[in-house]
C-alpha cells in the first residue's frame, strides 16, 4: 500500500502519472501506458486537491490532502492525516449503506492520497440546485444514508468495544473538528476576523443576531452537543457540496471531517443547504415566481429526507438493535414492545430537535461566516443576493431558539415559506 | 520506573517486602529494613488487592489489580491495565482538586501495581454512616471535588486538543465501563443472572419495577447519557465507600472506573448513596426514631454536596472559562454577561436533571443487581432489611422517571422523607 514515493509530496498534473503508474490498483483499470492517460485537476473545494485521470479504459478520481486549508492558503496549516480518516469513514459508509458512496481503489497514507471511482457524469448537487434540475430518488437515498450511517456507527447496533475503538480513532480528527466547531458554531456569532457578509445590506440583521442572547446562548449548547455527544460516526460535513447526482443517482463525498457526534449533526446540515438553495432561487430564477414549484421541489426533498431518515431509523430499531444501549433483552424478550416504541419515539424527538438546531446554526454560518454556499455566491446582484439571504438568517434564528417547541416538519416548511412571502401549503 | 519484576505477579504478603524494597520511592519512606515491616490485605473492595506496609518510620498503601474480579473470580477476567486508568486519574484530580486525593509515590504499570499515601486513621464513610458519626466538611469536599474535577476536566476549561487526547486515552477504560453499563443500567431491571435481592420480602416491589415501562425506558436514556455524553473525566465510582474520612479530613480514592461521561453521574452516584444510607438508618438506631437527627445530617450533606457543586461550579464558570464552549469572547467580552449568566443556569439544570437520573439508578442496583451496599446489608434481619430498602427503590423510581420535574432539592429530600414516613422539614 505504500507505491508512491515517500516522503509526501503534492502533486500535479505533471507529476502524477508516473507517482500513480507503480500502483497496480492503478494500473488494472487505466492501463501501464501513461502517454495516453488524461489528467485535470478539478478540486473546488477548500482543502484538498482533486484529480481526474482518464485513459482510454477506464477513469479514476485521485484525491490528495495538501498540509493546508486550501481556501485560505499556507497561513492556515491542516493536518495531513485527514485522508486517513476520510478513507476509515468511506471504508464505514460503504459496509453501513452500500452503493452510497465511491468505491476506493488505493489509499496510501504517507502521500495523504485516495484513489476512488470516477462518478461521471455527475455533478455536485449545489449545481443542480441553482439550474433548477431535480433528481428522483434523492431524498430516498439522503434519509436511508443519515438513517444507515449513523444507526449503524452507534451503540444502538455496534458492538461497544469496537464503537469505543472507533471514537479513540477518530476522535485524533481534531484539527478538522476545530474548524466546525469555531467557524459554524463560535465566529458567526461575533465579529471574528475571517467573517464576512453581504454588506451594508446585511448589517442590520447581523447586528441583530449578533445581539440575540438567546440564540447566542442556544448556538452554544449545539456546540457542546457537537463537542461532547459522541454518539455515532458521523459524516461531519453533509452538505449539498458532498453529493453528487446524475439523474437519479446519488452518492456521498468527502467524510474529511468524520468525527464521533450526535444523529442530528448530519442531518441537520443537509436540511439547511436544502432550505438555503429554496431562499436562493429568487437569485437564479429567470423571472419572479418562475422557480415556484422547484422551489416546493426542494422543500419536499426536505420532507421526505426526514421521513425516509425516521422510517428508515425505526426499522433499523425494530430489526437491528442490537448494541448494548435499550437491549431487546430487556424490553422485547419481557414481552414489553411498548417499551422500546417508547424509548423509539423518545429518541426520535432528540434527534429531532438537534436536527433543527444544527439546521439553523449552519443557515447562519453559510451566510455570516467564512465558508459561504456558491448558491447565494453566485447571485453577483449583492440586493438581490442580500434579499436570499436575509430570510435564511431569520428561519436560522428560529430553529436554533424554538427547536424544542416545533411541532413537525410541516411546521417548519410553513415557516420557511412565510419568511419567503410564500402560501402556505 | 520499573523495578519490581515483570511479568505480573500479584503479591501477598509474604513475596511484597522483597519486592518493594527495590523501589527508591518506597525505602526512602519505609528504610530497607524489611525486617520491621508489617504488611496486611486490607482490600474489601471487589477488585483488587490493597496492602498497609508499615514501618517504624513511615507507612503506605500498595494497591494492585488483579486479572479478575475479586468479588466473583476468575471466571470474570477484568484488564491489569485499569490500575494505568487509576494512576492517571489520580493525578489528574490532584491537579484539579489539590488535596482531594490520596499522594502517590509510584505507579508501576506492568505491575498494574500504585503505592500511595496511607491515609490514617481514615475510614471508608460507609462505617460513619453506619455508626451514625457525623463529618464536617464532608459536603464541601465532596462538592467541591465534583464541581473542581468536572468543570476542569471539561471543554469548559481544559484545552480542546488534550481533552480529545484524554477521551482517548480512558475510552480503552472500556472493560470497567462495560461493568457499569451492564451491571448499573440494565441488569436490575430485568431478572438477570447475577442479580440477587432479599426476598421474598421485595418480591412484588421487584416485579412492579421490572414491568414499569417509564422506568426502564428512562433508566436506558440514562445509560444512553452515560455512554455517548462525554463531557468530562468521571471519578466514575463515587459512592461512599470511595470516600475516606477521619474527623472533619474528607479524601476521594479509587477512581479505576474513570471515563469520559456526563457530569451528573459523579454528583448523582454520590447523592444516592447518602439517601441509601439515610433509609438504612432504621437498621443500624437502638431504638426506632434514635437516629432521627442523625437522619437529618445525612440530608443535610446532600443539600449540602448540591449547593456546594452548583456554588462552585459558578464560580468557576465565571472565572475559569477558559474552554472552547460558550467562551468568553462571545458574551462578556461583546457585553453579554446576561448570556453567560443564562447559559450557567441551563447547564446547571441540565446536570441537575441528569444528577437525579442516576442517583435513581444507582439506588436500584445497590438493591437489586449484583453489588450491594454493606449499609443494607449488614443488617441481618431480613424484614428489617426489606423495610430499609423498599423506600430507597421507591425514591428510586421517582428520581428517574420524573427528574426533569423536579424543581430542587427541598423537594427531593422531602420527598425521601415521605417515603420514609417522617415529617417534612
Amino acid at each position: 500500500m505504500n507505491a508512491v514515493d515517500s516522503p509526501y509530496k503534492p502533486l500535479d498534473v505533471d507529476t502524477l502519472p508516473a507517482r500513480l503508474v507503480e500502483i497496480e490498483e492503478v494500473t488494472s483499470r487505466l492501463g501501464q501506458d501513461t502517454s495516453n492517460w488524461k489528467v485535470r485537476e478539478v478540486g473546488d473545494g477548500n482543502l484538498n486537491l482533486v484529480f481526474i485521470v482518464e485513459s482510454p479504459k477506464s477513469s479514476i478520481i485521485v484525491k490528495q490532502a495538501l498540509p493546508y486549508v486550501r481556501l485560505v492558503g499556507d497561513s492556515w496549516p491542516l493536518p495531513l492525516k485527514r485522508a486517513f480518516f476520510e478513507y476509515h469513514a468511506l471504508t464505514r459508509q460503504a459496509e453501513r449503506d452500500p452503493g452510497s458512496v465511491p468505491e476506493i481503489y488505493f489509499f496510501d497514507e504517507t502521500q495523504a492520497l485516495i484513489v476512488m471511482e470516477f462518478l461521471s457524469p455527475h455533478v455536485i448537487l449545489r449545481h443542480s440546485l441553482m439550474q433548477g434540475v431535480r433528481h428522483g430518488g434523492l431524498a430516498k437515498v439522503l434519509g436511508n444514508f443519515c438513517a444507515r450511517t449513523l444507526f449503524r456507527g452507534s451503540d444502538l447496533s455496534m458492538d461497544t468495544t469496537k464503537r469505543k475503538e472507533d471514537v479513540a480513532l477518530f476522535v485524533d480528527n481534531a484539527a478538522l473538528c476545530d474548524i466546525t466547531e469555531n467557524l459554524v458554531f463560535s465566529d458567526p456569532y461575533f465579529d471574528a476576523e475571517m467573517n464576512r457578509h453581504t454588506t451594508p445590506q446585511l448589517d442590520d440583521i447581523v447586528a441583530e443576531l449578533r445581539a440575540d442572547i438567546d440564540l447566542k446562548v442556544e448556538a452554544q449548547h449545539m456546540k457542546s452537543a457537537f463537542c461532547t455527544n459522541a454518539e455515532t460516526m458521523l459524516h461531519g460535513d453533509l452538505h449539498a457540496g458532498s453529493v453528487m447526482v446524475h439523474g437519479d443517482e446519488t452518492k456521498i463525498i468527502d467524510p474529511e471531517f468524520v468525527t464521533y457526534g450526535p444523529m442530528g449533526f448530519d442531518i441537520g446540515m443537509l436540511i439547511a443547504n436544502f432550505l438555503m438553495a429554496y431562499y436562493a432561487q429568487a437569485g437564479h430564477e429567470a423571472s419572479p415566481g418562475e422557480r415556484d414549484d422547484y422551489r416546493e421541489w426542494i422543500l419536499s426533498v426536505v420532507d421526505e429526507t426526514w421521513t425516509t431518515f425516521s422510517t428508515e431509523f425505526s426499522r433499523l430499531w425494530r430489526e437491528e438493535r442490537t448494541g448494548i444501549l435499550y437491549q431487546k433483552t430487556l424490553y422485547e424478550d419481557q414481552g414489553h414492545e411498548v417499551a422500546a416504541e417508547q424509548a423509539l419515539g423518545h429518541r426520535l424527538n432528540a434527534i429531532w430537535q438537534d436536527t433543527l438546531g444544527f439546521a439553523g446554526v449552519e443557515m447562519h454560518r453559510r451566510i455570516l461566516g467564512l465558508a459561504h454556499n456558491i448558491e447565494f455566491e453566485s447571485i453577483e446582484n449583492e440586493d438581490l443576493r442580500s434579499q436570499c439571504e436575509r430570510p435564511s438568517l431569520k428561519l436560522g434564528r428560529q430553529l436554533v431558539v424554538n427547536r424544542s417547541r416545533m411541532p413537525n416538519m410541516a411546521m417548519v416548511l410553513d415557516l420557511a415559506r412565510e419568511f419567503e412571502g410564500k402560501k402556505h401549503a
